[in-house]
């Protein structure tokens, strides 16, 4: 028989292990924060090593004699069945980061973090030459460190599976495959009905100068406008803009701004912004616990790209914002109206690179990468042949071929650094975003002109109620369904694609 | 016989954990920085709990059986013989504050910790109100937990020799008693001839509007001219300006700007500029072991001092940079003379805020503390009879007399808090500033030139030679007596100050 006073020890020493390693993650937070916001730059290399004993000591907690102690006497179903909701849950995520660090061999992932960071800077070298070959011996090995540590990790269909559920959890290649034939089937067409319609955006109007003061300026406005909480935040110039949530008292969110190109400091903002909205509005008894995230990747991106595409590149936003912006610069936008402005922040052509591609043609570059990356993991695609297939797949989805592999295979950080199985995230934000904009319209009357008055509060507030607050208290699938109805379905995205596209090409 | 592997293995454990130690202190150090540069408000309390769990880690490794193990075993003649220089001294600081921290029954830190937290919100009030008796049943248990300590801790001499040697290794009662009576029989009579004088400055030059962002950008150049880093630093706007080095490339600064008076700005810079010219300037080979500070809060003072007063406020430092200012407020300064200005920004004059009395007589204001310091612990003085003594004291010193405990003995934070025995600190700054001051004229020939040519190099490479380099690894006296050739002698503050003062008062 079991005590309860075991019980609530046992379960109160076990939170408490829980919290001390999120302290030390939110320490490390603050210093990842201050490096890239302006640490002067003599005091990178000591910060780095204390970065390195922080997270050593959250690696040492997380795989801790202490912690395996607790979680098998928790998981025992005498304990287990005695828990709350949110301690269960607790449990199952601690689980799965122990067996995932406890199950690869230290000295192997010593070695391969040693390759990753040679990696890294072999990568850099790569892309700057255009010169695929130096980069291949290192792909080839971080490849094969990928598959394994998938052997030691186990995984069930394919193996790709294991590594799409450190970003995803749950998520297969089966419904992968599905999802993106949708889109495929869809896109594809789309992309060229658009690249051929004679009916063009003019973007010199979003492509003059435009003083970087005054861009932050209005992006902090728009941060405010769409429920950003500044008592609850910052924003910082920074090189490669990011949010960070650090607790949900301190959300940060860093932004560049283009002297000569007007959207990538707003949208950047908003899409920042997005995952901010979600970060903020965690519920505030998940503090402390190991669920004060976002539920996955793909849930986080579902909230910048929501915030950033379905809102910020609405017609609504702009009829309501565009007379601000204006003001702003009255000498550049004079004129402009809201039909030209609409369309110029939502010119679609198929690009070659995929960080500036635009919200029509950017699930065709996951894709590409999705289909590389699971024959990479399968052994049917050999890295020696990415090159080539890179720019095979690129010509079929988007009808043109790179110059050369920096503008190609090399263009992306991502693989150098061993992370695969994260381009996935990027297409499942957009389709979880469409996903839940059409549910939200059923359920929020008028809801476009709550976006046209400027009234963002009860669009916040129904993605707080049916996202947010849960953190990753439920599985983002569980989210999806309880918030839409529904398994997560392609139709809907390209729906909201095919609609808004047609409308703005006329095609 | 020992073995050589077991006195390395150990020289290098023991190294490991003082690093960890220092990296746990640089972490909670840019977080503490961070809640006074602009950390959001409603992240603070969570912060807080962060920094509690980091600092409690930092007192758990401390206090470690490791530490002790280690301790004992590198403490014993087999082992310490072995030592070099910076090991030995390691051995020793860390031994300190082992002892510190292991002497006190954690139960009765405990309930200091809450009192004197309790203590500090009840100053404020108390000080709001200027109502002493509010304060004082707290101040009481205050006092009687220093003597508690002094009990555990044990002493030599005056009891007060143990707080002293807290801030300040070496110093003693007898010592201070010395030096205090040097300055009170020079300054005292000073003040009064100063006080009485019919020349004064005319500080209307530096009590005019002057735009913040333009004193921020002055203060800048200044502090680049002086030798501040800024590839190892930055500067940041807050309330109560301070200096904090994260590690020698990384010492930040602070500093805050009154719109309608120059020399809070200027001066505040330039203080923390040389606090941190300090910190910038420690020997790399120290970084990561615990004598990678400087070696006591007055020697620290004494490098913000003498930058601020002895170079800052010095005429040949405006005979150089008074025209660049000029330049920066061309209305408000138009027609100014060097003379002038030297004098607004050195007037002299009894006041009752130690905090905003000048060079002159700021020295007083810290004996009146330590007299009164030095009676609570030997029992001679009551805190009940503060309040009186307090009045009675500025008026033989200073021959003013506060109109109220607000403006008088409830002016600091200090005691609340319980940090007795730092205010010696403060006029200790002053008097090693003084004598180093007077050392460095005799080595560098024509040492005004210097400052009047802006070319600050030799100086702080001699400061740096004679005190920066070695952080911990001396005591305070060590370096002051191989820098100067003797012990501290009030007689170089006196001469200083009497020199000064006289010239410009024309007494």
């Amino acid at each position: 028989m079991l005590s309860s006073s075991t019980h609530s020890t046992t379960v109160e020493a076990f939170k408490g292990l829980i919290k001390k390693i999120k302290h030390y993650n939110e320490a490390v937070s603050l210093m990842f924060w201050d490096l890239r916001t302006g640490a002067p730059k003599k005091g990178v290399e000591q910060r780095t090593e204390v970065i390195g004993t922080l997270s050593g000591e959250t690696f040492a907690l997380t795989t801790s004699k202490e912690m395996k102690e607790y979680l098998d006497l928790l998981s025992s179903p005498d304990h287990y069945t005695q828990l709350d909701e949110i301690t269960k849950k607790m449990v199952k995520e601690a689980k799965k980061e122990y067996d995932l660090f406890i199950k690869i061999p230290p000295e192997r992932h010593k070695e391969y973090v040693i390759l990753t960071s040679k990696s890294e800077s072999v990568w850099e070298e790569a892309k700057a030459k255009s010169d695929f070959s130096l980069f291949q011996p290192y792909l080839e090995k971080v490849v094969d460190f990928q598959k394994e540590f998938i052997g030691y990790l186990g995984y069930e269909g394919h193996p790709y599976n294991t590594l799409l559920d450190q970003y995803e959890p749950g998520v297969t290649v089966e419904q992968l495959d599905q999802l993106f034939a949708g889109l495929r089937e869809k896109i594809v067409p789309l992309v060229r009905e658009v690249t051929s319609s004679p009916h063009k955006p003019d973007i010199r109007i979003v492509t003059q100068k435009f003083d970087p003061q005054k861009q932050k300026a209005f992006s902090k406005i728009i941060l405010e406008r769409i429920g950003y909480d500044f008592e609850a935040g910052r924003l910082d110039d920074t090189v490669h803009p990011f949010c960070i949530g650090l607790n949900p008292g301190d959300v940060r969110v860093t932004n560049r701004y283009n002297h000569n190109d007007l959207r990538e400091g707003i949208f950047g903002a908003i899409h920042e912004g997005g995952h901010a909205l979600y970060e903020q509005n965690i519920s505030r008894e998940l503090i402390g616990t190991n669920l004060c995230n976002g539920a996955s990747m793909g849930i986080h991106e579902s909230q910048s790209r929501f915030f950033e595409n379905m809102i910020g590149r609405s017609r609504a936003f702009w009829e309501c914002y565009l007379q601000d912006l204006i003001e702003v610069f009255p000498e550049e936008l004079q004129g402009v109206t809201v039909d030209q402005f609409y369309f110029a922040v939502n010119e679609a052509k198929a690009s070659l690179i995929r960080t500036e591609a635009d919200e029509l043609t950017y699930n065709l570059h996951i894709m590409i990468r999705y289909e590389l990356e699971k024959g990479l993991i399968s052994g049917e695609i050999k890295v020696a042949d990415l090159p080539h297939i890179w720019n095979e797949k690129m010509r079929e989805y988007l009808g043109i071929t790179p110059n050369n592999d920096a503008e190609g295979v090399l263009q992306d950080v991502h693989w150098s650094g061993g992370s695969f199985g994260y381009f996935p995230s990027y297409s499942l934000g957009n389709l979880y975003a469409a996903q839940l904009e059409h549910a939200m319209r059923k359920e929020i009357p008028n809801y476009e002109d709550f976006i046209r008055n400027g009234q963002f509060a009860k669009i916040k507030d129904w993605m707080t109620e049916k996202v947010h607050k849960y953190g990753k208290l439920l599985t983002p699938n569980e989210i999806l369904v309880q918030a839409t109805g529904e398994q997560l379905n392609a139709r809907y995205l390209t729906d909201y694609l095919e609609k808004k596209y047609r409308q703005l090409y006329q095609i």
